[in-house]
C-alpha cells in the first residue's frame, strides 16, 4: 500500500467545532506526581468541556488545577482522523442556575453512582491535529 | 431509556489482552509543568508498549520519563467499553537488533515523516475499567 499520509494543524475554530461532534473526551491531570488519564464523556457549553462526576473520586480534587483534555476521531483502517487538545483550569460549578441548565439527558454520566459534581474545563488554549491519507480507497 | 450502568475493575490480565485488540493510544505525560497527551497508534511487544516517534518531537524527549500510556474502546450509542492504563518509564530503544525485530509494518507510524525513534513504554502498572450496561437493545 502507497500509503503518504499528510499532517497538519487545525485552526482554533476547527478545534471548536470538531470537540462537540463527539462524546468521548479524557481528562489528562497529575496525581501523586504522576501523569493520570480519566476517560468521560462530555457536553460541550460555550467555550468550557463540562464533565459530571463523583463528590469523592479522583476528578473531584482537580478543582482549581490546570487540567488538560482530549477528544479524537480516528478511523484505524483508513488511518486519518483528527485529536484536539484542551488546555485549562478546572472549576468545580457551584451555582445552581448553572447547574440546573446543564442538568440535561446528555450531560448524565455514562459511568454508574450519583455524579452530582459537575466540572468545568474552559478552553483557554486549544491545539489540534488532522491526520489524512491521500490514498483513501475509492 | 431505563439505564443501569456498571463499572468495575479489569484484573491486570485483562487489561493486557485488551491493549492489542486496538491500535491508537495515547501518550500522557508533563510538558513545559502541564499536562499533555499524544493521540498515537501501537504495537505491543511483549509486556511494553512501543511507539515510533521522530528524532526531533516532543515524545522523544520522553526517554526516561514516567509516562502513561492510555487505550480503550468505547461505544457511545450502547456506552459500554472498557479504558486501561499503563504507567511506565519510557526508553528510547537504541539495540539494533531490538529495532528490526520491531520494525515490520505493523509498527509504522500513520503519521507522516522520518518516525525512525522507538519508544518502548513497559508495564510498570496497569489498571483497567469496564463500564456495561443492563440495557443492551436485544
Amino acid at each position: 500500500m502507497n500509503n503518504r499520509p499528510e499532517m497538519h494543524a487545525l485552526t482554533e475554530q476547527e478545534c471548536l467545532d470538531l470537540l462537540p461532534t463527539v462524546r468521548l473526551g479524557r481528562v489528562v491531570f497529575n496525581q501523586d506526581a504522576l501523569p493520570a488519564i480519566r476517560t468521560v464523556n462530555f457536553v460541550v457549553d460555550g467555550r468550557s468541556i463540562i464533565v459530571r462526576t463523583t463528590h469523592n473520586g479522583c476528578l473531584a480534587r482537580l478543582h482549581q488545577s490546570v487540567v488538560a483534555f482530549e477528544a479524537d476521531e480516528v478511523d484505524a483502517d483508513l488511518r486519518c482522523g483528527w485529536s484536539v487538545v484542551v488546555l485549562g483550569r478546572a472549576q468545580r460549578i457551584t451555582d445552581i442556575d448553572t447547574i440546573v441548565a446543564l442538568c440535561d439527558p446528555s450531560s448524565r454520566s455514562w459511568a454508574p453512582g450519583a455524579r452530582d459534581l459537575f466540572l468545568r474545563i474552559p478552553v483557554e488554549m486549544v491545539s489540534g491535529r488532522r491526520l489524512t491519507s491521500s490514498d483513501i480507497p475509492a
